[in-house]
């Protein structure tokens, strides 16, 4: 159990048994030069030099508390507080790197089961003490910053102990996964059975069952199992104003679909507790295979041609032009230059990777899946690449975060943010985000290296996904980062969504009325307090004010 | 302008155009012998006849309306409120039929665009009128009844005259439609741009998509082309409390997703104005073909792995022993007797048809489509009947409605209710249903004809659809089906939704709270007084108190 529990302790993203992901030598001296970085490093200081104030969650409150769950499962000490100091944003890094205020929780609540978490949350209603969800702790919007609102204290609630499949309808492929169910560990449980989630995102391997719930999560192979809403069948919430069941079948009229709402909530709307998912046979074959397009455009094309002609294989991954760049010269693994010629030669000057990954049960399936998506692929101008680079880019699918770190030593400021539109606004939507970002992170005449991709298409539209990697302003990491995020918000307001699946926390929220208007604001402020009168629920994040 | 107006005053469901459907001599005795239906007739009573309570609406209310809409748009008339009191379930027609008492709206209101809609609620809040959005008036669940709730006035707001398809983007397939546009001139409109809206109900005669909109409809290529909700890409709606407009990109993870709010708010949350859907290429070719399981069970158990293994026919619908019996006797378009022959040299002793359709853009895509469900059927016992039962069902598939009112002359109890559950309990609630169904319909020793089929498929379960034909009671016509309606709700609460796709209305609210729980009311209620904080919007119908 205290393994379980420390396990979220942490400076750096890297779980336990994954390897850090170090830059080579080559990839440093090519990343100094395009970005303008200087020689030094800046590593992550020891967590023992972060301050940590005292915790301000009253005497009788802590009594009560312990009262429910017992002493070792209300946690005030420094390291316990600290590991549920936010999540994983570059901000969040660069503040635990940096000694900088963390807003800390006064404690950590660590209940074992529903009933547990509804009996807490009578607790901190009683002693008006705001309370934060936490479930992998990897929020990049500030989605578990313990921010206390107008209550005296703060206490993150970790659903850690939430760790049971509760129960399999093999039938109706229905899996009742408690919150806190780690998702590794729900594929562990249901791969036992014969089952799948297929929900795998880059926080794969610290994210849980009721994270993804709570953020309407999208995974990497969404395209083929659909975003994790997709997912929910049912769902179990604890709330101030008592529990709340939702899903008795697969689709209903009986009014507004509310299991919509619940996910989602981002905690603000109550306390996820068990998620109920629909599972799929877990595959026995799988392919990966990249291929090229000339240009953004025609990558797009090709996208959206295989989108609305629903033959979309399970990843569907189209880079662009800087992003593809950065992955032949980063990943090592192929001669780039050799490439390059092979693809000059087949007239494409401006390579946009595609990689398309198919799950199956069955070779017969896979193989038909794959002839209906290559036979639709063969209208457009894809170049085929192969597996090898496919199956490369599977193999670092979860490596992102963990590349971070290594980025962060090295002085790079990196950081990820995304967004949807429907197929007629996205590229107008790239190139506003793009100059946006472009502009707002150009030092001494070095521009930041800003790469797109589209990991998720519809028939209506698609989502983009940036990366940004720019030499770091060492006297104000914070606000050279802060602003170029405002920057890019504010570009995507009006032309798209302002987050596809990293959920609103408290870093989306000044745009988020701009989304759903007044009224829809109005509605989502109404719920809450319908169901948390007090507002002790998850305060500054989804539902105003912002912090 | 007129004719569409009057187009909705009718006693019975047949659009002008469409034929009634009068049953064959052979197939009333076969009726008649089955349960025991007397030799009389019944036929309508002229709207002439129906008492109109003269209007309530305030002049101060009635002069600021017709400032808004000009006089000839504000109706008072008797035949104009007589057209919008009510929907169109069997209630509403024995109600129509016996001159029992209606609930007949003040006025009707027919504003022409979503700015005059926004005047009126803005005119209705000021004089404290209730307001019913009113479409095709198809409601078969009490949706569009014109209750008064607290207040001392009720208009119906017809949305007849918002029936523009208002844009078209062809390259991410979204169009705009307004709310009033009916599903016959919305296909028009599409269709000659290339496109199709997928969206057959049985209602797609008269109904609107605004009303698919606000119930949350399915269609029977559904299971093709999703249901409604899935096609919504966004919504506008007029509220008290402002306008309000949702959808910016294809998914989202800003906050729970308002749009499934709004989809199924049955004019109690706002009046949906606008509708961006999700298009797709008008099919080229189709194909609907039938086949035959052996018993209940194996029918299921065929649909399930169909629709697990993703392969669903866009049309697939099995029917139950009772109702294959009964489209076997009524159709007349075979032999029965040399159709069961067959079916027995092929160990078929309890046939239940199952009927699958599919649409697609070109021949080979159809070919591979249906070859794709072929194989995993092939698993399965199922009996191939060919095509020309296929297309039977398909040249009826909207005659229902009509049917209905030929059995209503006849002294038939006729009316559908519908549930849907995972696969793991689907039998139990079928059973359920139909033994209270039975119980409570018994008369004089003859059972009425409980039928059942399965029109929507999902991965996790399935939907149930009942028809019910029992020999009326003619001293007590709604207090007898009443009895069943309360009987078969009672059956299906605990065990599946309680509709899933005719929405709750004034009639299926007293269940509704077992559904979504005390939390789900109490967050509707609160989004209600949210954007409709003084009531007026759809007294008694989605939010609580019942009538």
């Amino acid at each position: 159990m205290s393994g379980l529990i420390e396990h979220t302790l942490r400076g750096t993203w890297t779980p336990s048994g994954a390897a850090a992901a170090p830059l080579s030598p080559r990839a440093l001296r090519w990343l100094r030069q395009r970005i303008g970085l200087a020689e030094t490093t800046t590593p992550a200081v020891p967590t023992s030099l972060l301050e940590v104030p005292d915790s301000a969650l009253p005497d009788a409150a802590r009594e009560d508390l312990v009262a429910v769950l017992g002493a070792e499962h209300v946690r005030t000490d420094a390291a316990a507080r600290l590991a549920r100091a936010g999540g994983m944003s570059y901000t969040d890094l660069v503040r635990r790197r940096s000694a900088a205020e963390l807003a800390v929780p006064d404690a950590v609540l660590l209940p074992a089961d529903p009933e547990a978490v509804q009996a807490v949350l009578e607790v901190c209603v009683r002693h008006d003490v705001a309370v934060v969800p936490f479930g992998g702790g990897t929020s990049v919007v500030g989605g578990v910053d313990a921010l206390r609102g107008s209550k005296a204290a703060v206490v993150a609630l970790d659903l850690v102990r939430l760790d049971r499949l509760v129960s399999l309808d093999p039938g109706s492929r229905i899996a009742v996964l408690q919150a806190g169910t780690r998702a590794v560990e729900a594929e562990s449980l249901l791969g036992a059975q014969g089952f799948t989630l297929g929900h795998f995102p880059q926080s794969f391997e610290r994210a849980t069952i009721g994270g993804f719930a709570a953020t309407r999560s999208a995974g990497q192979a969404s395209s083929g199992y659909g975003r994790f809403e997709d997912m929910v069948a049912g769902v179990r919430l604890a709330t101030p104003a008592g529990e709340w069941r939702l899903g008795v079948a697969p689709a209903s009229a009986a009014g507004p679909d509310l299991r919509q709402l619940a996910v989602g909530s981002e905690g603000a709307l109550g306390v996820i507790t068990e998620v109920a998912v629909r599972v799929r046979p877990a595959p026995e074959h799988s392919r990966y295979e990249a291929f090229v397009l000339d240009g953004w455009q025609s990558g797009v094309d090709a996208v959206r041609v295989l989108a609305q002609g629903r033959v979309l294989a399970d990843v569907t991954r189209l880079s662009d032009v800087d992003e593809t760049e950065v992955q032949f010269e980063l990943a090592g693994a192929w001669k780039v230059s050799a490439l390059r010629a092979f693809l000059r030669s087949r007239g494409v000057r401006r390579p946009c990777l595609l990689v398309l990954g198919w799950d199956a049960a069955s070779r017969s399936e896979l193989a038909q899946r794959r002839a209906a998506t290559l036979r639709v692929l063969r209208g457009t101008r894809a170049v085929r690449l192969g597996r090898a680079v496919g199956e490369n880019w599977r193999s670092h699918r979860f490596a992102g975060p963990r590349q971070r770190d290594a980025l962060l030593d090295r002085g790079v400021c990196v950081e990820t943010l995304e967004t949807a539109a429907h197929w007629s606004g996205l590229s107008e939507l790239r190139s506003a985000v793009r100059s946006a970002l472009v502009r707002s992170l150009r030092r001494d005449g070095a521009d930041p290296i800003v790469m797109c991709h589209v990991s998720h298409a519809y028939e209506t539209g698609a989502s983009l996904y940036f990366t940004v990697l720019a030499a770091r302003d060492e006297q104000d990491p914070l606000g050279q980062w802060q602003r170029a995020k405002r920057a890019a918000s504010d570009a995507i307001a009006g032309r798209g969504t302002i987050t596809h699946h990293h959920a609103v926390g408290a870093d989306h929220l000044p745009w988020l009325g701009a989304e759903i208007g007044a009224v829809g604001e109005a509605v989502l402020a109404a719920a809450k307090r319908a169901v948390d009168p007090t507002g002790i629920l998850n305060p500054g994040k989804l539902v105003g004010p912002a912090r």
